[in-house]
């Protein structure tokens, strides 16, 4: 029996979609595009537009709470309403599933670690570390990275080998920009191989990683940069820059993707005490960039051929090359000397993927992001922990999904897409009133069954308002319980697209919505 | 063509099995048992038992470091070996599969809030709270649990009707019996809905929410005390204690789950200041507990029925009984006068979930826990934050996953089983010397098509390390490629529990192994 309920006047017909789910796990590596955007039906969250929730959240400033409080998250950090949320844990899941992919493991670390654990570690980006207040007890920090906890993990646990991946939010205590994705708190997606290997076998799956993860997500060209630690400070070397001053030198080099060569070359020479002759000779080589050819030519160069790290590095690259060949990648990556990476833990190869373009032909206000992903070896670091000095070889790969999240944020913005929020698949109603018992008892039976339920919280809400709620948070069905269905031991089921409605006798609903939603 | 490979003679056979998955979202509640224990074929996470790794992880003593660096996690925090990580994400997937089938929405905050945010909120635990130590700039702190942000942030946000879910770790300078699964960095996993209802229909819907998450873990019986902070003012009120003291005399009526009423009673006389009569007349009362029967007898008690109060608290009790009767849940529920809940926040009904015992009959030494879940009812934490002090009702549920994950991780412990912490489905292998080439090029085509796959990284593993490798972390599948391959333009396919090899050609090879790996 068909029958049309009371909304079918009002005119309003949301279409019918599928649901934000996280990639498949198995079977065909996922594309970001085939459930990106999501398309679905209805208003979600607190109702209000995405935008108009995301502007909310990233509006840190609030108001001034009551008894004169200040109403704000700290400077740095935001709330993620659940748009947001439903966003992210898609974003993760399709990083998670590439980590997976890669025969990855995960563990967690605690947020708080000893002062003494992060200290030393950073270079000059120590002055970032969130402190703890000394309240008695340990001195205490909030991490920096994920890195250095692992480093600690492996030798606190005399772990020699291990392929790890980490996903949780950092802390620095940066200045950032914030419309650029950046914050005081932020996610890393972590991998990492720890142990013993042959060269260059992991440091160029972890290339694959992150080209296999920006290729998923299709946020448009991208490159990555590649170095090594020990190319830079062979560079250094023949420019007679001391070996005590290799990593300050190797921070100020870093800058040479913001700022232009006689910025940095001032900072060399004024900051760091290095003579402009040296200053221009590193200018020479750390301006290069390439591919195999440079890689040749270098190891022809008749002063860094001398140089034995440099050689060492050189070499090193060079069989990655071929890997990375061998993975048919090669078209996205760059030898590049400029390349330096801030942190002091590095000691060989070292990459970082910056976005070239955006895909920004819907996008209002095009994001303008930096880095997106980097990493490197750190086979120093572990050593670093172990009570006999051990080392482990260790690299790994960072993946910076807050700035990809900005990308994908301004998407959705741009698209007018509203995301679903909730997973509820059964509205359970009453269209009279008294009805309370009746509906506590059905929603209390879907429950049971495993079926996604709500009900409003009234005693005795008007079906019309009752409906509406359906089709403003998108939920797809609604089982209505009236005097007559009581009677007649049915309930009625309303397609709440279709504005179609169906007696389902009573013991027979849990496999109907069943049936109604399978894929 | 079958052939048996290298091992079969070892006369090592792992049984194949099923992998760890999270509950299925539709179709159905899932029985925590139908997966639980998980059978897994071999050892995991860094090669060492379950037992071992969590032993080593929960360990926080740990060893020195080097250059006499403590080598440990902060007091009371732990780090999570990848066996943990993934019981824990199983555990946290069946909590969430909860509170989404009841129509939640996911927020997040973020772990730092301002310090004036938690002031204010806890009462004698504001002590517990991480302070940040002011490097200029605001004054922070670490989040104490995720009731005050989630009401921050509907004040900032001005929105007055939401039903949202959050699972996130807070952070409390407590002296935590370790043993017990208390930790000083633990998860919360909340429930809340806030806005104006009518009375106790979303209460009974947060005790159902803990009655379907404790009877879906299947974690053996448990008790669901529920109270009212309402009548416990109105009986101090009636005993004569002043209404400055309600708040401090029920953090000492909290203690009577722990200490006997003696101990309870001379904190009341000798801190809280009350008589000895005041005491004992409270005495009388908070020492009741029962069903409808008791609530009934309460209504009719002269002095307390004329507390305006008590009678309010008392006729929502009434209510919240016949909701959960329909719900069909009271045989779990005990009205105990007794619960006090130590917040300062909770307006109306409060209650806990305690497990009566353990199912320890293969549990070596079992482990002694507290409450695995409390909540209630605050309806004035919002009006605090928003300028206008314009309330929003809220009540809310949190789950006290930490406690239940140590019972679970006895049981793991108990059973010997072993929990596979990856899902790699085939390794990539050769038998002879100088195929490097072949295998990166091999995995890269898997990785491409979304098989999950790994290799060892080494130039020139022996083919026994390799199959050897597939045994020990319960990988199904080898694929083999050796000269002879290459030259045939097949791979061989080995199947690592029963030991059987075949040659597939090698453009079929993709679906020859998602063939295999269907459930």
């Amino acid at each position: 029996m068909l029958r049309l309920g009371p909304l079918a006047a009002a005119g309003r017909l949301l279409p019918a979609g599928p649901r934000l789910e996280p990639p498949r796990p198995a079977g065909g590596r996922v594309s970001f595009l085939r459930c990106w955007p999501p398309r679905l039906p209805g208003p979600v969250g607190d109702g209000r537009p995405l935008s108009q929730q995301v502007r909310a959240a990233a509006n840190s400033a609030g108001g001034s709470g009551g008894r004169g409080l200040a109403l704000k998250t700290p400077k740095g950090t935001r709330d993620h309403p659940p748009a947001h949320v439903a966003l992210r844990d898609h974003l993760l899941a399709a990083v998670v599933a590439c980590f997976k992919r890669h025969g990855a493991a995960a563990i967690d670390t605690p947020v708080l670690e000893l002062r003494e654990t992060l200290m030393g570690k950073y270079g000059e980006d120590t002055k970032l570390i969130y402190e703890l207040q000394d309240q008695g007890g340990e001195l205490l920090a909030l991490r920096y990275d994920l890195t250095v906890p692992f480093a600690r993990y492996l030798a606190m646990n005399k772990i020699t080998n291990m392929k790890r991946y980490h996903v949780a939010k950092v802390y620095r205590r940066d200045n950032p920009a914030t419309t650029r994705g950046r914050y005081r708190e932020f996610y890393q997606c972590d991998f990492d191989i720890a142990g013993q290997c042959d060269p260059m076998i992991p440091d160029a799956e972890c290339l694959k990683i992150v080209h296999e993860i920006l290729s998923d997500l299709q946020l448009g060209d991208f490159l990555i940069k590649v170095n090594d630690r020990r190319i830079l400070n062979g560079v250094f070397a023949i420019c007679g820059v001391p070996e005590s001053k290799f990593i300050t030198t190797c921070s100020t080099v870093d800058k040479l993707d913001k700022v232009p060569w006689e910025e940095v070359k001032s900072e060399m020479v004024g900051e760091k005490g290095l003579s402009p002759e040296a200053a221009d000779y590193i200018g020479e080589y750390v301006q290069l960039h390439g591919g195999l050819d440079l890689i040749e030519r270098l190891l022809q160069d008749p002063k860094l051929s001398q140089n034995k790290l440099a050689k060492e590095g050189l070499g090193d690259m060079k069989l990655l090359f071929e890997y990375l060949t061998l993975f048919g990648i090669t078209g996205q990556i760059s030898f590049d000397l400029s390349l330096a990476r801030g942190l002091d833990y590095y000691t060989g190869v070292i990459f970082e993927a910056v976005l070239l373009q955006q895909e920004n032909d819907h996008v209002e206000e095009p994001v303008s992001v930096g880095s997106v992903a980097g990493g490197g070896r750190y086979d120093g670091l572990v050593g670093m922990f172990d009570p006999k000095g051990r080392k482990v070889p260790c690299v790994g790969v960072s993946i910076g999904i807050e700035r990809i999240f900005s990308i994908l944020e301004q998407r959705v913005k741009a698209s007018g897409e509203k995301v679903r929020t909730t997973e509820t698949q059964v509205l359970v109603a009453t269209p009279q009133k008294h009805l309370l018992a009746a509906r506590l008892k059905l929603i209390s039976e879907l429950w049971d069954a495993g079926i996604k339920a709500e009900m409003l919280y009234k005693k005795d809400p008007k079906l019309l308002k009752q409906l509406q709620y359906c089709e403003d948070t998108g939920i797809p069905l609604a089982a209505i319980v009236g005097e007559q269905e009581l009677t007649d031991g049915v309930v009625k089921l309303r397609d709440v697209a279709r504005r179609e409605e169906v007696d389902i006798p009573r013991e027979k609903l849990v496999d109907e919505i069943r049936r109604r939603l399978e894929p």
